[in-house]
């Protein structure tokens, strides 16, 4: 098989044409039967949790379509579809994947002759609680947005905001994954050491609690520890995509991150949005990976390669909405504050996963990465409040008249991410939401 | 109960006088019966792993132990006993812990009146493979000698060593835990980028490998999302202690680290010892903290306690050994390259706990947390090459003639822990050992 593109190359699952027989899908902007993502769902609190698939605004119950006998030519991946998590699913390759997004496929279109039996595996999605895909095993941090980077290293170092590191490789941390939460969990403002000007050595409420708005990536299969992913290969590796909140604290961050990086000002939570959009699903939006500009150094041949000169990149368009308690009082909807995309990003997804296992380190299934904070070139396409607001200034103007600098209790964080391409059927990574509210008795 | 130092309070597994039926343990400076810790096994590749406690030179097994009848006042806990692994013993509390504890005390002693029973299921511990304690969840790293922060930063920032936030807080960064491996896996050398001097965009073998001498700590059963564990509550969340090797490529870190810190400078592995000692074993060693120095900040009142002042530091004493091929070949003995003791850390593992956990950050049954490099006052009791060569001067020499900057190929680095008191029978932590090689092909 060429290796060139092979996840970027298109099939009938992509078919812009196709129609479902959940009529829902047929509408939605988010999940057609051209997306069919993953996610993990239960009915209730004390229920077993589920593996599902979003098709408009239903979830399609796995475990219920294999009892239901229609799922029998995969009959060897019957472990992880009906494990309570994807993480036996992101264990198996790529390719085991595809065959269930073939299969489901066929069932979800509305050619299928016997739609009845489909039909009666869907629960609406909105009377499900959705959970985390899998449990996180490492969570990796990227930060690798040229303009992100240099409108926050102004800030901290007028004239010379980008590290000589940057156009040589994707510069990343190790995050925290116990912390990493579905979409929906409430985000408890941290208390921490502000810094000297503020009292060194009292812990207290932080006042700059920030989003980031991320692109998650969840891992499938891994690497052995000694034995670096190649370009190669690095598409078989993506299971698919989310959104991710990196929730920070700035003054604790500016504080505590000398010399090692940011911990408690991150550790505290990171949101993700509860679906998972396979490569698969993203081949049509495939696009050639942001242009270097003349004077960068050269590129490591290890992370060039000529299909990633083509389909390197992703075009994923993103929006973030802020409601204020005061806004919901009167009935407002959430306002827009940034929309941006990801095809500015200086490395891309795949560069990223070469780059963390060059050193030998070992990707597991279930591990997730994310893109860092992005920003596209104008400053309103800021991904974060301390870029929009150069600092904290109280600049981002609310329809009730607040204005914002930082988030303030009661806040409602929520991303939303769509990919369209002329020719295509769209498609919508979901959202993810959070709120931010004060610790109990402050 | 009074919580005053309730996991520093000593009874009858610490009476220096108490001998154990095993006639090793008698003679034995790591494995006496007060030490009694707990690891994980099997007796062949293909073998199923079982939870067992190091006694003299053997392993005591406790699927075995329980088969007998020996354990049946314990029933509660077989699930935690039988298991391939220690994490279900650590999601429990550290009362589970004890009553394990003491069980096997009192059947291991000299005094036990039916001795064959216990004999039966020890194992030479050179005959079975000593594998990782269990999955680990996330792994901590601590920056908390300040001895270690001063030589290191002297050779950053010379006249300016210390970061201001040293004194206030323990600095810390989240590290990779799937690269956490057992004592014996070879340390294949990293690849990465060196910086620029060294060709900015190529990956090539790093040169100047380093081992970073640390403790570690087990963490029981673990805090909700949203609340900090306190210093009065601290202890009862330390399952127990471990050495840690925190391999380092000096030359990745330079380049790579700013601003989010080390990343693939340390990614490619970490050792730990296979033995974990409990923190009840390691009472007698309770001593005072660090003293802080007279011009100290003031310390945050979360991070005080009336009995942390009394016994918040452990007295453990360390010594690191060198082997080279050459060495090797030529039949000579590993030659200490460092001693050094934990008794100085500026902050103990109790405050690094809580700093942890004071944002909210969740800790979890299994998480593995480390102090960083373990230096001492004298130059001679560096933690590392770093500090001890002072940025990798060929000025370790070994008997061989050879001399040491950095480490080479073959060489084979191993550390050694002992605790001891007037008094009281010395317990150690085994060792964790390691050899670089070069990845295959190069």
């Amino acid at each position: 098989m060429d290796r060139t593109n092979r996840a970027a190359v298109l099939n009938e699952t992509h078919d812009p044409t196709a129609r479902s027989l959940v009529q829902s899908a047929n509408d939605d902007a988010a999940f057609p039967i051209q997306n069919l993502p993953f996610g993990v769902f239960r009915e209730n609190l004390g229920a077993r949790s589920r593996i599902g698939i979003a098709i408009g605004n239903c979830v399609l119950d796995l475990s219920a379509i294999w009892r239901k006998g229609l799922l029998s030519d995969l009959a060897d991946l019957v472990p992880a579809i009906l494990a309570p998590n994807l993480h036996k699913l992101m264990e198996r390759g790529q390719q085991d994947t595809s065959r269930i997004r073939h299969r489901l496929f066929k069932l979800l279109r509305d050619t299928n002759p016997a739609p009845r039996l489909v039909l009666d595996c869907l629960l609406p999605v909105n009377e499900v609680e959705m959970l985390l895909p899998c449990p996180i095993g490492n969570f990796t941090d990227f930060f690798t947005s040229i303009h992100h980077a240099r409108r926050t290293g102004e800030l901290a170092r007028p004239g010379n905001p980008l590290f000589p590191n940057f156009k040589s490789l994707p510069v990343a941390y190790h995050g925290r994954a116990s912390s990493v939460v579905v979409s929906g969990t409430p985000c408890i403002r941290p208390r921490g050491q502000l810094g000297a000007p503020e009292g060194q050595s009292r812990y207290q409420p932080s006042r700059r609690v920030d989003f980031e708005l991320e692109l998650g990536c969840f891992i499938h299969s891994g690497n052995r520890l000694g034995s670096p992913i190649s370009m190669d290969a690095v598409e078989e590796f993506v299971f698919g995509v989310c959104l991710v909140n990196d929730w920070s604290a700035r003054d604790i961050q500016r504080w505590e991150s000398q010399p090692l990086g940011p911990f408690l000002a991150k550790s505290f939570m990171t949101s993700i949005s509860p679906w998972v959009v396979t490569l698969e699903a993203l081949a049509p939006f495939r696009i050639p990976p942001a242009q270097r500009e003349p004077d960068d150094p050269p590129l490591a041949k290890e992370l060039c390669a000529d299909w990633h000169n083509a389909t390197g990149g992703i075009d994923i368009s993103f929006e973030v909405l802020l409601s204020t308690r005061e806004m919901r009082s009167r009935a407002m909807e959430a306002r827009p504050i940034t929309r941006t995309a990801f095809r500015e990003q200086y490395w891309s997804l795949f560069q990223m996963i070469v780059h963390h296992t060059s050193n030998g380190c070992n990707l597991q299934a279930g591990d997730l990465i994310a893109s860092g904070t992005i920003s596209g070139a104008d400053p309103r396409e800021s991904g974060c409040l301390l870029e929009l607001t150069q600092g904290g200034q109280p600049s981002v103007e609310l329809p009730t008249g607040e204005k914002r600098g930082y988030l303030e209790d009661g806040d409602c964080v929520t991303f939303e991410a769509i990919c369209q391409r002329d020719g295509f059927r769209s498609i919508g990574l979901g959202s993810v939401t959070g709120r931010v509210a004060p610790r109990s008795g402050e």
